[in-house]
């Protein structure tokens, strides 16, 4: 029997700003990634999401982004490993407050867009956001993309950690993701997302933009929220895992 | 014998730009209130103040403010009871997360500026804030404005509260601060300054601008720290409490 | 022949964040009210929506407002008239940067939410903000309620200043709005808002919700431009205006 | 005759947070640069900078950062050609009004910390940047590092451009700075400091840490106005220059 988390970002309205279904799109997801108020959310969107989740019952995340609202934390910013640090703590705590305050407890940690991308290539800034998470709580589950820095940085400090999966990115030789800035870096048709994803579960293996087959470790699948296709995709790949004899439950659950 | 509390807030650097004199403070005062970011503070100031004030041993709390960097959190916003409540619980979170992270524990939550002042006359937000207190952690004790709406509202819903008094203002005969904007609001004579504590902490009463005798209850005293003649006034008041026989403890050890 | 000018808060749309139907609004109205960064609005959105004004030969009106993102500007912040002036200053500066550099021309100022609404009833805001404007750029028009402290100041200085009506908001028997916390503060019925308009506009007359009779003076007409149902409600009065013989031009065009 | 302009950073206070000494440092430089609300600086600090750069008649310049309060603006962030674009139009508006309010005139533009770095080694930013100020004001001369990227773009597109050189700091044998997290970036003796601006000036050279000489332009000279050493380095270098005949004055007066 096959097991996988689905993960998906949440709470990332802001003020009069809407964005996401948060409300849908948990009816087929397990873990969400809260965002904390620094790339996207505030202090009454976190409070709101967290009840959401815990209605529903998925692992509740937090989401640590930079300091970068106007750019959704999408930009690289070049921060010290300390500065990381730092505002992994801070992030933690905003959300932890929350849940504590609604009566459930933090699953996991997974640092959203450029914090994510910068720390999948850096053992530095790794390692810092990997020591900020275990020096908070030991028992928090770490999120990376699959085989990189992050996941090792979280071992290596003796945090359980997971490795995140892409449905509609391609992927390289070396296992990283197809950059964004060429073509070819999203998969548009969800039948061979979803084949993509079944075979990286199940083999453990996925087929790079060159044809050669790459060894890749499948913990969690990261789903997008935004946007009326990205509700139907949830739906559609979550039904295709329970096809393929692949359960979906979160990480704690199983890792 | 008698006791009283003697607290500062702190931690009120921001990035490049720096207020206050934290580590010399540090010598005088019982008890810390630390800025969260929203009116002052950033994450490493907040660890920072955080280490200087577990190596000094003085009592931690939460300083959390209105979100108003520009302002320094000291001009009313017409927010909400809730809004009130989730920036509470956020500003909490953010710093357990480096007390926990350093290895220390939350003493008490004192609320900075125009929120201080606006939930010391509104019953909603005062129980709006108590209740965020409780919710997270109800051990927390509650700082407010001496035979205040927020001290009230955090006995009632079973906080520990402390009754905060002003060495270097003035009172009205009905108990309540004499307004900045008024002449006379300031008590600018260290001596009498000290006095009029040291009468709060014995007697329970303090001679109010209309020349009344007002009960008042002194739990604990603030102390403002920014400037070098606070220092002095702190090293002062703090040597003159001992003289009078009051010692300075942080609230936890005797409330 | 009667003439009003139909305006509407553009840009308000910041980083990834959507709000409005810009360019479908631009289509019925005759002046664009366009946010500066403060309360909504960042640089990117600021020139498209420069752009997509120039383009449809709308006024353009620069459109500051509390530091307040998060709250949208709709909260109420205690500044002092030199805080008003100083930001209104900055906020013109920054529209008309991208006004000159796409090649066209500020025509008028209006105030955003809250500090719409507090410098309605504050004199000393209310002449903050027109010195502001008038030492900037004399020729700019400034809005504000009909009737209001902000109106007066406008003309006291030596701006033209423009009396702007609600069509959907009903009135008190003093002339001012009634206020969003009271019921019967909104006029929900299409017909019902367009013909209070055109008789504010050809007669000067309100009926307060009181059922008195009250002068009004009405050069321009706010328009919501958030939702499906503001787009045809534009439409809607756009075009009633037409048949009732009230033609509909750009404020600078006829005040 | 030798003529060259002394410029040095101003307006970096943010409410109730003080950086700099404006108002001495301004009796020795000939040009300020000041911040615009990004990277430092409020709507109230910026009028105030400008009514004392009007009393000393010191020529006037917006120093347009990242959007980085927290970080001062010194880090980088992967920001795009057209998003440099606007928050240098944004800040150039922001900055004018103020001057225009004030009854003076803007001089000129140099980008603020990472902006100004990144802009010299890349010519896409620098064309973005340019082309900005260009928009708004062909007038407007436009500062950037001695022989960078930024100076040719201004230059491309019609601007009068400055080139700047350091005093502090050491070159290397291509004519960049050596960076600051190499030793030997700072340059700590004032007589050589001195004797390196004065050599630029007159000879149009500069001796690399390489020990090479290598062309360099200096039309204006970057002192630093931060801390107590500042202030007396400015009034050295000043004087150091009268006493071998180079004449300090603002850029507009002699480029």
């Amino acid at each position: 029997m096959y097991t996988v988390d689905l993960n998906c970002d949440m709470g990332e309205s802001f003020g009069a700003y809407r964005i996401g279904n948060d409300n849908e799109i948990l009816h087929y997801v397990t873990s969400a990634n809260i965002a904390c108020g620094f790339h996207a959310g505030d202090p009454s969107t976190m409070r709101q999401t967290v009840q959401l989740a815990l209605e529903k019952n998925v692992g509740i995340g937090v989401h640590p982004g930079l300091q970068d609202l106007v750019g959704f934390g999408r930009r690289n910013i070049d921060i010290s490993p300390r500065e990381a640090h730092d505002l992994v703590t801070y992030q933690i705590g905003a959300l932890f407050a929350f849940v504590k305050s609604e009566g459930g407890k933090l699953q996991h940690v997974k640092p959203h867009g450029a914090l994510f991308n910068m720390a999948a290539k850096s053992t530095r800034l790794s390692e810092a956001i990997a020591e900020a998470v275990y020096k908070v709580d030991p028992e928090l589950i770490l999120y990376g993309l699959a085989g990189s820095e992050l996941v090792k940085a979280g071992k290596k400090i003796g945090l359980r950690s997971a490795h995140e999966v892409f449905s509609d990115r391609t992927y390289q030789q070396d296992g990283t993701l197809t950059s964004r800035r060429l073509p070819d870096s999203l998969i548009e048709n969800h039948e061979s997302a979803i084949n993509q994803v079944i075979r990286m579960v199940k083999e453990g293996k996925v087929t790079s933009l060159q044809n050669t087959e790459v060894r890749i470790q499948a913990d969690t699948i990261c789903i997008h929220g935004d946007g009326k296709r990205a509700l139907e995709f949830a739906r559609h790949i979550s039904q295709a895992l329970k096809n393929a004899g692949i359960s979906t439950k979160k990480i704690s659950d199983f890792l």
